[in-house]
């Protein structure tokens, strides 16, 4: 067993320390730990705080990115603005955003706000879901460092660009569409190298253009493909989606777009582009009709006939919603590779990883 | 040769006469007439004339579709708006909601708006691209009759439900995404079948939940794939998609939703509903920068190095303006099967499909 379960308080708790020791205020410290907990807690495990070092910690640490710089509001009117993260902490600077583009919508019914000068903002999903108790239905993009290739290229110039949208339901959990744009992400093509396993053919290419089921090729010159996949599969539609998004988030906000985006770990201002919007539900009909139509179209997919072999239909958020309640009770697991990155990154900033460990003892 | 050329003018016009002989009014017949022939200008045959009497035609000769049915407000707020279209025709109501849709957004930046009892309205991009002149980017979403299955499902529960957005660019053509959210639509599926085709493994399965390649055992009970086709390559998140599109059309405006969405043959209200966006570009960046942003992201897309036997990168919407330069001036290609049925259409409604043909004739 090379997994060993931790308390999510714990990894909370700990992760604001850490944050705090590389300069970042209390408040802001707890942000980023809540959005980066949420996604280990929802089993989008690289997205959590496996990258607590190479994203937050190093960059921090290396004066990449600027914890104490505000946010500039650059335009403004009852339904948009647009707004400079000043190159501080992506999860901060989307969470105020998204705050404010609720507040927006609560007054107006519907808003936008587009953001320049961020950085990496973790899961998509926190965000849109922040519009959830509000009875709004939120969305959240992002563009992201190139990765992908655009239909008939072979090299990455897109970032894998997610779009989360969150919609209210009733009594069925909601709606909660978290989504890259490409088939994977790279750091699915990453675990199977590390594991040593292929990958299936479809999801990469080479860098002389070649699909791939070699993660070494795909990481080293190759790109991953939007989804669709190939041409006969229509991943130009993928390829499509993921350009909207850097549309939004990039071009919409004056930010960096396409190839010039930046990666969290390059003594250069990563200028990632955000898209947050809400829209109050009561502007078009009651919750109470709404929600009930919710559960009666989630009620409707889940009796559909299944395929052979299948034994469930899943709603969008749903698996992840349970895995959170579970995780919640049972505990996150860590791979003891990650813990031994924990421990180290935690040495070197002087912020000790000891954490009790709910599963033995990985101190052997 | 079994494909003739004729003018799209002409083509126009013998609509609106069509339109007019089954009860719609002069002005409602030009808009039909426009988004029909936009499709087949732009090569998007499948939702063109086409369609002309199974759609449209008939649905309206046996009163399955009400055209001198006024739309209603239902609810309104300067940046939303809910109508009731009357179970008009899908393309009169669309392009009245857009246009409201866009001078909404012309007062308030942002507008959104959602239409309930509507019919099938043809191609989404249509009224996206309104919004181009406008300098603001448009989005048209619909829900549609149920042909596709949700992953792990062998019942086909959800409609091809597309996607569309504009946006406008400087010295380059828009970028207009206009995409179903399955692989393909059914209509792809009909031209296999007519063409005696098999369809590549992974557009559809069978009545029994397994993939095939005999368009007949998709048509008699089978079901469309989602975007993206199977797990592996994350055909939830096509799933994801296509649910959005129904809960933004059909449950947000109280229209029909999942299986629930009419067909236009059946006696039976369609309860389409659709829903609309448009977001003035002047309230986050200027129209200069920001469409001089767009032609960089454009002109780096198109310097991507290539993969091997490609010879070029396409931005959405690029090919269709192309193309429909190219109808404009050397005319619209009908199939042979196409102008018989036209000519049946028209001796049935009395108003005689005889229009001078560009390539030799076809009443040989």
């Amino acid at each position: 067993m090379e997994e060993f379960l931790f308390q999510a308080e714990d990894l909370h708790a700990y992760m604001i320390r850490f944050f705090q020791r590389v300069g970042v205020s209390r408040g802001d410290a707890k942000i980023t730990a809540d959005v980066l907990i949420t996604a280990d807690l929802r089993g989008i495990s690289s997205h959590g705080i496996i990258r607590l070092d190479s994203y937050y910690g190093m960059p921090l640490e290396q004066g990449y990115i600027d914890p104490r710089s505000p946010i500039h509001v650059i335009t403004e009117t009852p339904v948009t603005a647009l707004l400079d993260g000043g190159n501080g902490l992506g999860p901060v600077i989307a969470y105020r955003a998204m705050e404010r583009c609720i507040e927006k919508a609560n007054q107006s019914n519907v808003a936008f706000i587009a953001v320049r000068n961020s950085n990496h903002y973790g899961i998509a999903g926190y965000y849109a879901m922040m519009a959830l108790p509000q009875d709004m239905i939120g969305i959240s993009v992002s563009n992201s460092q190139p990765s992908v290739a655009p239909t008939h290229g072979r090299e990455a110039v897109l970032g894998t660009n997610p779009i989360s949208v969150a919609v209210p339901a009733g009594k069925e959990f909601p709606y909660v569409l978290d989504m890259a744009t490409s088939i994977v992400s790279i750091g699915r093509i990453v675990v199977h190298q590390k594991t040593g396993k292929e990958i299936p053919v479809g999801w990469a290419i080479d860098k002389s253009g070649q699909l791939t089921t070699d993660p070494a090729a795909v990481l080293n010159g190759g790109s991953l493909l939007p989804l669709g996949g190939d041409e006969i599969m229509r991943g130009y539609k993928g390829y499509g989606l993921m350009l909207l998004v850097d549309i939004l988030s990039g071009v919409l906000s004056g930010a960096a777009f396409g190839s010039d985006v930046g990666s969290p770990n390059k003594n250069k201002r990563a200028n990632v582009g955000h898209f947050f919007g809400a829209i109050k539900i009561s502007a078009f009909r009651s919750k109470e009709e709404f929600t009930a139509d919710m559960d009666r179209l989630i009620q409707r997919l889940k009796t559909t006939a299944l395929m052979p072999g299948q034994d469930r239909i899943y709603i969008h958020g749903e698996k992840e919603f349970e895995l959170a309640k579970q995780r919640r009770q049972e505990g996150i697991p860590l791979h003891i590779s990650i813990i031994r990155g924990l421990e180290d990154a935690g040495r070197r900033l002087g912020v000790k990883f000891d954490l009790p460990c709910k599963s033995g003892s990985y101190n052997s």
